[in-house]
């Protein structure tokens, strides 16, 4: 074996050939900083002939992807086709097992296979390396796992979901309504046709999974996430959020609470105090909070060919360079099952919008029903009486636990007040 | 040698004592984290008898910071004593030459000899790490030279000094003038009895050279680094901006320019649209913009005990996991001479304020001056009349040349129609 790093690249779509053009446009810098020169040996994708805008004939061209794994002209596997099973996992175990490195931007194979394969790649003294996989251009993992390895991670969460802080920013600045926020998405390229995946949470349950892994030393578990996407948040609720001084972003967010986590996606309502705040648009961001660093927080785009190109090279420039760090941060064989906090741990202010008809009384039994369950009130906000028809009711609840708010929402829900089960929103404290 | 990094600490200020406290508190992690347990063997500070409310009995005390250099039992040597020259200096030098590696928090250090040091690091074969020399807690220096290897930088800018940001966030917020805010940072502890080194933007400098020098793979340069502090802003200043839709920052920044390099600290009208106009107060920010990333900021506590143990640690446990990289990202060798952009080159929107007194056609006179040098107004802000007193005229350019805009102060000021130098800040941008 020469001095050259050799990489393969399994998967052509936006992201590969973004890798292929920053090999293309930088070789003379990134041997420079890599002090050794990175070569492109193999590529491999569903359709030769696809014209992708780059020269590839410099390559040999796999049919099958998963025999790269067995290249003995390959020292890095470079995985982007995604999926959390089939030929990703195939490919990306059979690598690790033949003791070469790997690059992946999978979120959802890391997410449920990450633990294992680390454990495999550890066996094998190889690296396997997935900036690309949490918030495409920010360094995030690079930054817990090495920048801030001196701190005890206290809180880790993030705006996760570029098409959800997308739709959800619209909706605020225009007043319109989810359903047509996201038809436009799709028309702007910014959600896929099939949305699902993004808007119920799913993309931003992936990623926090592997962050509250790096955060607190514990497997990647989203089996056990409570995930809550952003589908039904109503026009009413942004505008009840901005009357109370709020707005509402889907947060991936994980915590101490009792020597235990709580991890949850949901949306939240954020202060104008956090610096999550300030993030819209198609922006991603993730806050850490540390015992020595306090608040420390990195923005970026979080997708996109040059954004998520520019993470996966990153990781194959610091295996270049011979840096090499655990999967998690802490060898993997030490990564702990976590211990969940319990609703009832879980301490902190809500939003709970409830549509009931408007009749005498309907307050105050909306009232009695929170203060069966202990939690008391903060602000409330009735919307202009329009007797027998709906009407929401909105409030924010003094510090109580989610145990508590669920019980009030289902006995909203079963005593028949509420017309429609209630919108809960946890306010974020951060 | 056993296979334990033993450590030894010249400084015990604040930032060494948080070293001090971090490995103290966070021992298991940190062995667990780097593979290997990281011992501090030796203190080295002015006093010995001093209490500074942690325990150092462990350790062994050196009564001459530069003897650890050349101590046998020593393989990182971490300086946080500060100041370019003097004792620093010597340990450094010294330390690197007797093939130990280099943890340091000193700005000054580094940008007056950081070439210089990092080529002696590197023909001995250690490494030179200054993560807290640039914005405390964020771990910019990490994310540029390792985590946005993939790019080729364009724009490095950022919020790099908490002490300013603070008197300009309070100006703003509150409507008090310079003096008054600066007095009240000084009692708070955010500003020190002798300011001079932060508000007159030192201190930044010392920051931008680094960065610079790590986005362009150039030799630090100080000496040639145009610096503009804080002290002319006024609260009108503040006041006017605001108008015109900016808050005014202090930023370092550095951009291509035709090849060349544009690099300055200045005080700076930052739009709504930038990342950086919603950091506030102490805190810090480092935006960089990649050809692949796009913008890229991280944000955080840019000093104090915390924060600034954080990244010092954290250089010491990548050396423990045996990270190298080059001292500025590519071989010291290999950094050029900056080529710095004439200020022909460098264009931009400008925000000019001139103190005349109030006579009919003086702002004739002063569009004429601006009309002469081929400038074009776009906004213009004339505070209400005063016969015959002094007023300020505000004006935003359209696009011109940093050239044509000194000699507009210039002509302004000799031409005895401004009472006073006139005030000329940069519209940022980004």
């Amino acid at each position: 074996m020469d001095n050259n790093l050799r990489i393969a690249i399994a998967g052509l779509g936006t992201v590969g050939v973004g890798v292929v053009k920053a090999f293309q446009e930088h070789a003379a810098g990134i041997t420079q900083k890599s002090g050794r020169s990175i070569e492109i040996v193999s590529v491999s994708a569903r359709d030769q002939s696809t014209d992708r805008g780059v020269d590839l004939s410099g390559y040999s061209w796999a049919e099958d992807a998963v025999s790269m794994a067995s290249d003995d002209n390959v020292d890095v596997v470079v995985e982007l086709i995604g999926g959390s099973e089939g030929i990703a996992y195939d490919l990306v175990h059979s690598a690790l097992s033949n003791r070469k490195h790997v690059v992946t931007a999978n979120k959802a194979l890391m997410a449920h296979h990450g633990h294992e394969l680390a454990v495999l790649a550890e066996a094998n003294n190889v690296s396997l390396q997935y900036e690309a996989a949490v918030a495409g251009g920010i360094p995030i993992i690079k930054m817990m796992r090495e920048g801030l390895a001196a701190n005890n991670i206290e809180v880790v969460e993030g705006i996760l979901n570029g098409t959800c802080n997308y739709i959800l920013t619209t909706m605020r600045e225009t007043g319109r309504d989810f359903d047509d926020v996201l038809k436009e998405a799709q028309d702007k390229g910014y959600a896929e046709a099939n949305p699902a995946f993004d808007i119920e949470g799913t993309d931003a349950a992936h990623k926090l999974a592997l962050l509250t892994a790096i955060a607190f030393g514990v497997k990647p578990d989203i089996e056990s996430m409570p995930v809550t996407g952003v589908t039904n948040i109503g026009a009413e609720d942004i505008k009840f959020a901005s009357q109370l001084g709020y707005k509402i972003k889907l947060l991936g967010a994980a915590r101490r609470v009792n020597g235990h986590i709580d991890q949850s996606v949901e949306p939240c309502l954020v202060s104008e105090k956090s610096p999550l705040n300030g993030v819209e648009d198609v922006f991603n961001a993730v806050m850490v909070q540390g015992d020595f660093v306090g608040q420390s927080m990195a923005t970026g785009r979080g997708a996109g060919e040059g954004p998520t190109a520019s993470s996966v090279v990153a990781d194959i420039i610091d295996i270049a360079r011979g840096i090499s760090v655990s999967t998690f941060g802490v060898p993997a064989q030490d990564l702990r099952e976590a211990q969940w906090a319990a609703p009832e741990e879980v301490k902190g202010q809500f939003y709970l919008r409830v549509v009931v008809v408007d009749k005498k009384g309907v307050l105050a039994h909306v009232s009695d029903v929170l203060d069966q369950h202990g939690v008391s009130i903060g602000s409330v906000i009735q919307r202009g009486k329009d007797p027998d028809n709906e009407i929401s009711i909105v409030l924010e609840t003094h510090e109580t636990s989610r145990k508590a708010m669920d019980d009030v929402v289902n006995a909203l829900n079963d005593g028949g007040v509420a017309v429609k089960m209630p919108t809960l929103l946890r306010v974020e404290p951060h």
